[in-house]
């Protein structure tokens, strides 16, 4: 198996694990091949832009009889490296941070969230949903050193000062819920989820549909 | 002003209120040009995409010399209709719909959760947050004919039914947060929110880098 090392653009690498979990599914029903068109309908992803992912990768099958369902599952497993377990810490443990500790992407088996960190002192040695919440100012303590992923759920005006906290910690990989960027170093890597934008977004297309749709009258 | 009207990709879309954000805040502390150096390192974008991206809207500035600051606010601005108030119903009041309706786009004041959704008992009739908290069943009574935008937070299980009700009631644009997509109208938009799929993507771009640091030793 080819996969390219070339860099991967950050749209491809975002649509990677639609695909691997989409192919999963495909795996479990023993489907063996499937086309692009096909795909597109299941993933909601134009098919040109899913052959053009995919070229990135090698042969994964041949044109006009659809990819390998297996081949595929397995490039994409070993890119999103799912077999290995991910322990996380959970920075911010209020209304937003319950909800993920009580989900606790429970779809992936490999990722887990296994300490909460905050600062209310109602809420430092309790457990939420099984997981203990620890006082942020015992971070360095309590972090395991294996550790390096973490999720904060803190507001905006507290999140330059946990990243920089994490990051003593040598934790490289952030997912924030508080969109406006804070200085990282290099090599950190922070994902940030920016649930208003999202929202703008999908207003901004329905708005456009909608126009449209009128003035096809 | 000049606002092309060829179809934006759907990157690009997805980028527009992060601009926006940035460039409000870069006009409230009165700054009048930005160059896309200086933007890049704010919104975290390739200055050659932001480039690319504003090129479709026409005119914003001269080269070398910077965006306008105020130009920028208010082509995106239009572009976003922030101005137009925009009331959403909210379908499912667990943990995470609680902490939807908690902070409930505080960042953006044109946009509010005014109505909650779910089918426990034990939540219907409540308010949380001030909002209050209907039968699902009873959804075509209380959603108001002007209200055509909604939040969808149940069970991956639940979710082709409650947009079926949705759509039913004329709802054209859904924010969910069950990643599977499900079977929809042409005339409504449905944007996903798969927060296992942005920790999966966090992780792959984080060790690409980690391997990358590791091997130039």
């Amino acid at each position: 198996m080819v996969v390219s090392k070339q860099a991967l653009s950050q749209a491809t690498i975002k649509r990677i694990p639609v695909y691997y979990r989409t192919v999963k599914d495909l795996q479990q029903t023993g489907e063996k091949r499937v086309r692009s068109d096909r795909l597109s309908k299941l993933v909601h992803i134009a098919p040109a832009t899913i052959r053009r992912d995919f070229s990135n990768f090698g042969d994964l099958g041949r044109s006009g009889y659809g990819y390998s369902v297996d081949l595929l599952a397995q490039v994409f497993g070993e890119l999103l490296e799912v077999h290995s377990e991910e322990q996380m810490a959970l920075v911010g443990c209020g209304n937003l941070g319950r909800a993920l500790l009580t989900n606790n992407f429970r779809r992936n088996p490999d990722l887990s969230i296994t300490m909460g960190f905050d600062t209310d002192p109602q809420l430092i040695g309790t457990t939420i949903a099984g997981v203990p919440i620890y006082d942020l100012a015992a971070l360095s303590e309590k972090l395991r050193p294996s550790m390096h992923t973490a999720i904060v759920c803190v507001p905006s005006s507290a999140q330059a000062a946990v990243v920089r906290q994490l990051e003593a910690q040598n934790v490289t990989a952030i997912l924030t819920f508080a969109p406006k960027p804070v200085p990282a170093k290099p090599t950190t890597t922070i994902r940030y989820i920016d649930l208003t934008s999202e929202l703008q977004a999908l207003l901004f297309v329905d708005h456009q549909k909608q126009v449209k749709r009128v003035s096809q009258g």
